[in-house]
């Protein structure tokens, strides 16, 4: 049976997920693909980290420049994480001919451009599978099943932390400081969380995915990112008396040309499959001209879920090796010469739906000046109200807008931070729902 | 840029969505494949049927053989259905070194063995994405995403009519009858729904997912279906009172080289992801070692759903053929040579939790009678209720299991079901709840 080598760069937690899928499945793994997968090396300069393994001698190494040198290797494996000596060990891995699996979404979303064009020009394979959405085949359903598609729109919960986090919010009622604290008691959030809960990494993953659906480059920077820190227990609790659920939302939408690509925190109908979704877990809904709208769900993140999403991409690899046909499907979803340059739209062209809420001094009067202030925008109500206790003299306004331009609400909201009565900056949450006014 | 030229049998629903994709998204596809896919023959009696698209003078022809014969013709899409002619069809497509892509379940779970074996002897490609749940990328996924795991489990709503149907009784306590007809007036069902309501559809789709999860031959024969025919209003009431939703589900395991494979009405708690899977929509949620659960949904049926996995078909055997490379993916998940027969358990050997409703003449004693028999056969009580009121001198009493063994289940319902104050047969319906008693 024809033999497969790989070298695995970095032995952390999925690295090592890797490595024990390869080991502990190999023969299930060569009933299935018809070659057997050989694991030569491991490259970790911490060799302790690999030391639950069952590994024959040689097999760890401390230093992965020998492995992607190693003329015998087929695939090279990058589990390292960082857009430092990754990308330069996935380059040289490139030139020597290697095929690359790689979860580094970072790296992929800030530099993939160049990285993409050298795999291509080299006719080699970048497989990234488990870059967006852990275990879900988020990027295969993309470029081969949904390849009759014109895509429309990508909504996806694609950071487990941030979605446990408003998961707590939500049911707890616990403030965000709290909720964060408990995440990264359970293992769910770094001690520095800010990748996570800025939006960061789910920009990120939008950034590959849009380029994936749309035919694009890589287009990280115009993203507009916005993290959950700002959201409070009470603003979860108004989503809820009114039918929403608030997630953070990657949100990918292609029209005429111009392309939507934006995450922050959004309302959702409580009816919404992703409101559903909870938790550490994940979930895409892609929809397309033929598909309809169609649910990818799971474990976006840990271990094990991002370890069978690296070795899925590991054997397709094998492959189209024994099938002596590298690049069979196109690295970005579109053959390289049809990649356009999209633009991305600018934030304040943004057309959607939003929540705000006021907290204002319980005068009369004071709902007419903030109501007169967003008519004069042309920002149009859908309801208004004026709920609960007054706390220290002042109490909240929330509003739900209809469709309302971006650039009119930050003016309008401006102004209405500029009235006397109104104590605090106002909070606005946009809406994504497709239901009719 | 290359030509791939592909036949079409069949210009019902789904094929002239089919025709319709590759004929408007031409240019698309062709960005994605980097070859032209052209649609050279559309075979259909009822010539009309094609009125509504495009096409060249010559390209609709009334008979399906000699396009079969063509030898210009690349892939056959067999689009006819049926288990008579579509079959020959196939065959000699294969024989003739096509390669095929086909929705049709009811071929593949019943007579699927021979015709992938001809396939893969020949050589050539038998796609079959669009039998199983639509848009949804199932059989990928299976065969390509989760291949370094082990299946442990699949759970399933893969037929809408069904789901549509329990919806309604779910949604407007409506009768299985007129939920019926009104799946019927709203094209859900067909005049004669059969296939759908008793559960062999989605025993069909079973029958190939167990396959391609277990590496075992197809075995639609064995599988336990009971469908949704029985379902009252007041069993969906109670289910809901004590948080679950009934799904119509077909269910795949596999422990110790034995494999469940039954398709019938289930209860499952009302916060699994798939409670909230309504309507016509459909969802698989598959367990594997590495990925834990993981989730698809989307449009398991209709034209353009259904036509867009058909061409994720055609396109992954066109990037096959520019590849000179078929039968990349084998056919069944698994290299012909590791495909066993496995044994499926007979249904009265499966455990499982249940609930029972009996309808009892309101007299005392009664229930400890039953709950006597019960005891006698080891079946272990988690709950008991007498719920609402007493009609013509009847009354309900709802039971939930522990675990129990079927075997035991239907020995102890036919006693309870002889005696004097039970009257009508006795309701039993099977629960899936992961959660510990």
């Amino acid at each position: 049976m024809r033999k497969i080598h790989i070298g695995l760069l970095g032995c952390g937690t999925v690295g090592t997920g890797v490595a024990r899928i390869l080991l502990d499945r190999r023969a299930l793994i060569a009933d299935r693909v018809g070659a057997e997968l050989v694991l030569k090396h491991i490259a970790d300069i911490d060799m302790d980290r690999a030391a639950g393994l069952p590994l024959a001698s040689g097999v760890m190494v401390p230093d992965a420049w020998p492995v992607v040198e190693d003329p015998q290797i087929d695939i090279v494996v990058e589990m390292i994480g960082g857009q430092g000596i990754a990308k330069d060990l996935i380059l040289r891995a490139i030139e020597t001919g290697k095929h690359v699996v790689t979860a580094n979404k970072a790296l992929l979303a800030v530099q993939g451009n160049p990285l993409f064009a050298a795999a291509a020009d080299k006719g080699v394979d970048l497989a990234y599978e488990a870059s967006c959405g852990g275990c879900m085949p988020i990027i295969k359903t993309l470029r081969e099943s949904l390849v009759g598609n014109r895509i429309h729109a990508m909504t996806g919960i694609l950071n487990g932390t941030c979605n446990f986090i408003l998961t707590r919010i939500f049911e707890d009622g616990s403030p965000f400081a709290d909720a964060l604290a408990q995440a990264q008691a359970q293992g769910y959030a770094e001690a520095d969380p800010t990748l996570d809960i800025e939006g960061i990494d789910t920009a990120h993953k939008l950034a590959i995915l849009t380029a994936l659906a749309y035919g694009m480059t890589i287009d990280f920077e115009s993203i507009y990112t916005e993290g959950i820190s700002r959201i409070t227990p009470l603003d979860v609790q108004f989503a809820q008396q009114f039918g929403y659920k608030i997630k953070l939302l990657a949100i990918g939408k292609e029209k005429d040309g111009r392309v939507e690509s934006r995450v922050h925190p959004t309302m959702i109908p409580a009816d919404n499959l992703l409101s559903h979704v909870d938790g550490s877990l994940n979930a895409l809904k892609i929809s397309g001209d033929a598909v309809g709208d169609m649910v990818l769900n799971g474990h976006g993140a840990g271990m094990m879920p991002t370890a069978s999403a690296v070795v899925g991409d590991i054997v397709d690899i094998a492959r189209n090796m024994m099938a002596g046909l590298p690049g069979r499907v196109p690295l970005l979803s579109y053959q390289p010469g049809k990649i356009r340059t999209l633009p991305v739209m600018p934030m304040e062209e943004i057309e959607t739906r939003y929540y705000f809420r006021f907290c204002v001094k319980d005068r009369p009067g004071v709902l007419a000046k903030i109501a007169g202030i967003l008519g004069r925008y042309g920002i149009s109500l859908r309801s208004v109200h004026q709920k609960g206790r007054q706390v220290k003299g002042t109490v909240p306004i929330v509003m739900f807008t209809h469709m309302a331009l971006e650039r009119d609400v930050v003016s309008a909201l401006s102004e209405i931070s500029a009235l006397d009565e109104v104590v605090a900056s106002p909070m606005l949450i946009r809406i994504e729902d497709d239901r009719e006014d």
